[in-house]
């Protein structure tokens, strides 16, 4: 087993990563302090998945353990969403020894940990990671929240998880494309953070798209420890963190668009790191070899969806309203090269305009 | 003018306490480096009394300042009237550098600032409280939030302010109501924490309700000052933090039994603290004369509601859903003198009751 340590003082936690870890659920909650009464979000098919063993070996050993089913899906990533767990965790009498437990990805994660922020201004919760993306990605570093109509996780609070762990072992029933997407994520943190660690998963592409067992630990651990290291020296996004937002202006731009439909999270991440390396070497700050590695590596994960329905227009139009933006502009993480990055704010719109028009014409997009 | 520093590190933040502070809004908000855009947050009826020469201060002194009404009234305290602010928000382009303002009372405080905790994962705000009640106690110390159909404040965060500015000249158009339900909170100060405080408010119960200038200020700032001490200690409520809820157990139950109708919550918590007087003197806690001169000095607030609607039997069931509950034991704040108390969570039932009973018999109730 792996074990991370995320340093954030009184809020410093531990991830454990390993296969079959959730066999072990409820010796490692009470070796961490958990409470009894735990309430244990999750969406049917991944508790048809996970849950009901997990359920059980808890409830075998002293937990009590309720159920709160959520629907699938980030279109229900809502205030509606919370408002009937609210009244549900009310009606079962939850209180502040309560522990709420997020069994899934990053969209479960998300609205259980906004749940377990603000339900009685803050109760303990523990991720559970079951997605790939949720593993390196979204279960670790506070965040949490919700979407509004009018832009994604617009709605939010940092409230840090007492325990994550994650089970290597569930991944193997994760469909391919959500697999590939969390990739994308993992690729992230070697380009703006490791270079060694980007030159690891480029001589291993095949071991990781295949979900070998020994490659997997090494490199979720890997992507938590960069992400743990990134949150404990900047745990409000302040300034370092904003640069686990490479390739996420255009990203997030283009799920907006999208209507948050036909392309995942990590396709659309995949996109903008496209975007954003072209960019880097457009501004003559990324060398072109090592900009052709990354358009590379990002290309061997898979294909993507196409993008013909975005326009440029409106994604910068999408970008202008998105929560990155702090006054009039919009900032871009660029690639000094790999593993080292700048961030930008004065990035001129007909530079941004050309960097997406190039990547369209690109054989991997 | 007054200032109470409340020392939470980083979180630290200063009280302002005046007549006529709301002239110099635009100085002071400088000096405590506000940023220019202010989304000033306030129902119509406080913004036709406060609103419009604040604004217009602010505006003529370089500040950013757009209007968002909310309707009147504890029963808007909803997630639909966040989900309304934030949309607005959105639609305003407001960004992370822009503050949120919150001129009103206690209800406008905690819409205002559970927005700024969760707009973005949360941006600054300002109190600016003009009721007696907001004024000594929900504008300070950070807790946030709105109620639930099945309890108050059950959702919500501590998010500190970056500021507290009250201008003491605004109680002058509160109605007699409002400003007696906020001076019940002002005894609750001395019956906790401050004998002599206490002692002062017997000898001066006259200037204290005609709104004497001269005793405001000092009033509220001494209630600011142990508001902030407790908090400092204690910000999120683990410990020394619940003796604020001296009257809250019997009152947040009545406020629910009575579905937040026809009783201010400042009048709920007088009652709260006259059966909690009552309940410390019948454990053998509070001795008899002291006993006598809580009830008195409540009696002298003025008239409170009738409360025949609310059964005791309703009370507890509401008490046992309350927020306040650890586990499954209901917490009681309790009286050993006047200003010295004692939290216990093993209160029988039948104490409890009686308390109520004997209450409901007593005059001033």
């Amino acid at each position: 087993m792996k074990t991370v340590h995320v340093r954030l003082g009184q809020r410093s936690y531990d991830i454990l990563i390993a296969p079959h870890l959730l066999q072990r659920a409820a010796e490692i909650l009470k070796e961490h302090a958990v409470q009894k009464r735990i309430f244990l979000i999750a969406n049917k098919n991944v508790f048809r998945l996970h849950g009901k063993p997990l359920v059980d070996t808890l409830a075998a050993n002293g937990f009590d353990v309720t159920e709160i089913f959520i629907p699938d899906g980030e279109q229900f990533k809502t205030l509606h969403t919370l408002e009937t767990i609210y009244t549900y965790l009310i009606a079962q009498r939850a209180d502040r020894l309560s522990t709420i437990a997020a069994l899934g990805g990053g969209v479960t994660g998300d609205i259980a940990g906004f749940v377990a922020a603000t339900f009685l201004r803050g109760i303990s919760y523990v991720q559970i990671p079951t997605t790939l993306l949720a593993q390196v990605d979204s279960s670790v570093g506070g965040k949490t929240g919700v979407n509004h109509p009018n832009g994604k996780n617009m709605i939010g609070v940092f409230h840090q998880p007492s325990l994550v762990c994650i089970d290597t072992g569930t991944l193997s029933t994760l469909p391919d494309r959500e697999y590939r997407s969390g990739l994308y994520e993992v690729l992230k943190y070697g380009l703006i953070y490791d270079r060694e660690f980007f030159e690891y998963l480029e001589t291993h592409i095949r071991e990781v798209r295949n979900r070998a067992p020994e490659v997997l630990e090494r490199v979720i651990g890997r992507c938590c420890e960069i992400k743990a290291e990134i949150t404990s020296l900047d745990e409000r996004e302040r300034d370092l963190r904003r640069i686990l937002n490479f390739g996420h202006t255009y990203g997030h731009a283009l799920e907006v668009v999208s209507g948050f439909q036909g392309i995942t999270h990590g396709e659309a991440v995949a996109y903008g790191m496209i975007a954003a390396t072209q960019l880097s070497h457009d501004l003559g700050y990324l060398a072109e070899d090592d900009c052709r590695r990354v358009l590379s590596l990002i290309g061997k994960v898979g294909d993507l969806p196409p993008v013909e329905h975005a326009s440029i227009e409106d994604l910068i139009e999408a970008m202008d309203r998105d929560k990155k933006r702090l006054e009039d502009r919009k900032f871009f993480v660029l690639l000094r090269q790999i593993g080292k990055t700048d961030v930008r704010g004065d990035v001129d719109d007909r530079r941004v305009r050309e960097a997406w028009k190039k990547m369209v014409l690109l054989p991997q997009a």
